[in-house]
């Protein structure tokens, strides 16, 4: 938390261009806890979510190497989503927002 | 990060719903980096905010008790924005996220 950052160049924004989106981190909340997920099981996690938006959000998070896309059945193509390492590495991010938000009543 | 919770009572669900949108975190981390700041100085350190973006944020966290408008001039009303304790008690959650920005290159 040093100063003399600009917009592009602060951790804070470029950790929050990856997962700064409520959906994303949900994503990645549901992935933790229930390890790899496929497209229905995560929709299912998630009231609300509109598909195309699950599907916007996964492909960024896969872009940007915190999840990875696993194929599970060849014909037709299907795939089930895990973290990556670098996924992994947002424990403490989510630790610290689960506990804040125990907090808030 | 214990498992059984719906969306609505999830923690980490009702933290984002308060943080979980990249400018409230950005607002946040300006306000932890400087101090009280007037809407004005707020708009210079985020470039590229809408000023109606920027005054629902502010209402939302406002709103939230996560900051606090202080009156600074009467005439005309002019207010500037400075953390709560609630605000404060966010530092772990931007920690962790700075930390985690700075491993993505």
């Amino acid at each position: 938390m040093a100063g003399g950052y600009g917009i592009t160049d602060c951790p804070i924004a470029r950790a929050l261009d990856i997962v700064g989106e409520k959906w994303s981190l949900l994503i990645l909340r549901d992935l933790f806890r229930k390890g790899p997920l496929r497209f229905q099981g995560l929709a299912e996690g998630l009231p609300g979510i509109a598909p195309n938006t699950l599907s916007a959000r996964l492909k960024l998070l896969e872009t940007q190497g915190v999840i990875e896309a696993r194929l599970y059945e060849n014909h037709p193509p299907r795939y089930e989503y895990l973290l990556t390492e670098k996924g992994r590495s947002l424990a403490p991010v989510l630790k610290a927002l689960y506990k804040w938000g125990e907090t808030c009543s």
